[in-house]
């Protein structure tokens, strides 16, 4: 029997909600991974990719896996067994890069924060003195599972200063907050397109600099992953009209990245960002007129993924399973040593509009007043109505 | 702006024409890869890829990649550092085998056969007996690259004899000729969604035995690939309510693949494999009647995939843009040694149906033609008739 999923808001940390006509260049017609009407896509995504990464990087292209296997490119290209990476971790991604970083045999220097702050960069700073034949600094600008941003400019300055690769996480980052490649001199930067995007999930979106690419071309060992070989798929995503095969295309989510970075540019990458902020302002303002908090300070925050501290008393799950099934909405729980303690409210893509932000405090005052939790009748809504208020005045 | 893709008709060897409630299930509202909903898909996708790998094998899923990576997930997760593997190569994927073990830092055994011939049993038996502590056999059953089929039962047969794993390639053979795992006795078999299950590109249905299972649960050393360790990858696809987030699954490609599974189960698989065989028998003679040579012998065809000799003094590529210009028909070149030296007309899936038997030889009577090849006039059309006539009154 067919499938027919439930309609949800995704406000979770991703996948979010798809753009309307992403759905529908899903379903276009299937044509081959050679066509040269294929051709043509690939070439436009590619320049699409890199006004969205604001890079002129010639290796751009969208890895045809989910954002894990990007992450995974880039640290098997890069990195070659008995290397040494340092790597930040502030949440569960930069375990996830240990994970990667040892598993080519090569040694991770863990530079750690606490979970829901930023990384340090003295900390940065010193470990790299400390390890100056590290070949790379690792570190996610945007972590999915506490909602922190890092400052990734100052983190790949480091790692140039050091003549050391910096490889960049910004699965949750690209298109809702700046990400800007060349400016930061980041070396492999790689996201995904259930994100910010409003993609469908399945594929990770990679830039590498020259510099990057000189290090792959020259590399002493081969690329322990056949299928993720940058080497080989530059064969496919490279320049001119003669493609090698090396594997099959994913052609119709192609197609709906294409359309979704076609949403992006038109609506403008700044015009992203900004509304990106003005719903997470409007988010905030209603939650704290809840009585609720906020873990991350306020410089440091994803605007794009909320993560709010679940109140004493409250059973956390009951509340995502009551706004799930009452009202269809996807909060995400916490992961890792946040599992329990936070709810993770993703405002992404086009998942990021007043609707979204009223429906959901609204269903969270309604599943919080079932556990008797106490807060100012009507006060969220008239604190999210002066967000959007303002933001109409000064526009 | 948008991209709208040509209409095509696949004949290539993969992708192959969509079901048009694939395509359907495709645009459906994405949902989250944790949501109740999702986890009831995953569980009967894997039914019902246990129906079409024909196996009870509990870990039976499709890695959210393409085939290349579902390739890949079976080496890296059996095969370990300083392990020995027989590889049997008749083709391109054979060769590509080759390489996933050298990359794991494995060694590979190499068991050559010509390109366009089956795998030759008494060399199997005889490298098996010669490197009896070898870990695996690994090959081809449908070779893509020729249209070769090999005897899966009998290669599996010895590496069981010889107390090795076996790892099959079946991503051009599922569904369209018998793939029967449990049968077989395989240990890991992968495939592909986008030849004759007629689902579009990106995924990769896997199967292991418990055998396979315990081997990888028992590994001395980490998997290579993070994104591919079938030990995390089935915390999330496992038994049970519970389930581990490991990375996201591509949603609406896993809507498409259910939908593509439900065709075949409501088709049935002994309907689809001599559907298959019926329309190869029709293109054979309508090639055979235009004087036409199909490369490999008829006991080691694959019904699906038609290797056909380039008459000497022809064009090939000018044929296949003739074909894609005028008639918006989609047929393969030949790969590695058979380049420029054969056509693959692929009768897969939705595409194996009459009137694409019809379709595709007159539009190669139309394009050879116009390059002075001689042929009986109307003789290919009669010679289709009969097959259909014949089938007809026998069904």
């Amino acid at each position: 029997m067919s499938f027919y999923p439930p309609h949800r808001t995704l406000m979770g940390p991703g996948p979010s909600d798809v753009y309307p006509q992403v759905s529908l260049a899903l379903a276009r017609p299937t044509i081959g991974h050679l066509d040269p009407e294929f051709i043509r896509l690939m070439d436009e995504i590619k320049q699409l990719l890199q006004y969205a990464f604001r890079t002129d990087n010639e290796l751009t292209l969208p890895i045809s896996a989910p954002g894990s296997a990007g992450m995974e490119a880039c640290f098997v290209n890069l990195i070659e067994p008995n290397d040494t990476v340092i790597v930040c971790q502030n949440g569960v991604f930069g375990g996830r890069m240990k994970e990667n970083v040892e598993r080519i045999g090569a040694t991770a220097i863990m530079v750690e924060d606490s979970w829901g702050t930023a990384i340090d960069l003295d900390k940065v700073q010193a470990a790299a003195k400390q390890h100056p034949n590290a070949k790379a600094i690792a570190f996610v600008h945007a972590e999915t599972s506490t909602g922190v941003q890092s400052d990734a400019k100052a983190i790949c300055h480091i790692a140039r200063q050091y003549g050391m690769l910096s490889i960049v996480d910004t699965v949750t980052g690209l298109a809702g907050i700046p990400v800007d490649v060349d400016a930061w001199g980041a070396d492999a930067v790689y996201s995904g397109t259930q994100k910010c995007l409003s993609c469908v999930p399945g594929l990770s979106p990679v830039t590498f600099s020259d510099h990057a690419r000189e290090v792959i071309s020259t590399r002493k060992t081969p690329v322990q992953s056949w299928f993720l070989d940058m080497n080989l798929v530059m064969g496919y995503w490279g320049a001119g009209r003669q493609r090698a095969y090396h594997h099959t295309a994913p052609v119709n989510t192609l197609y709906a990245l294409h359309e979704s970075l076609t949403v992006l540019r038109d609506e403008g990458l700044e015009a992203s960002w900004a509304r990106h902020q003005l719903n997470h302002q409007a988010l905030k303002a209603g939650l704290e007129a809840m009585g609720l908090q906020l873990l991350v300070a306020e410089s440091d925050r994803l605007p794009q993924l909320n993560t709010v501290c679940v109140p004493d008393g409250i059973d956390e799950a009951l509340v995502r399973q009551q706004l799930l099934k009452e009202f269809s909405i996807e909060i995400g729980a916490g992961l890792g040593q946040l599992a329990g303690k936070v709810w993770r409210i993703g405002l992404m893509g086009y998942a990021s509009r007043e609707s979204n932000v009223r429906s959901c405090v609204q269903a969270l005052e309604s599943a919080l007043s079932k556990q008797s939790f106490q807060f100012p009748n009507g006060a969220a809504m008239l604190a999210i109505d002066e967000v959007y208020r303002q933001a109409a005045s000064t526009s």
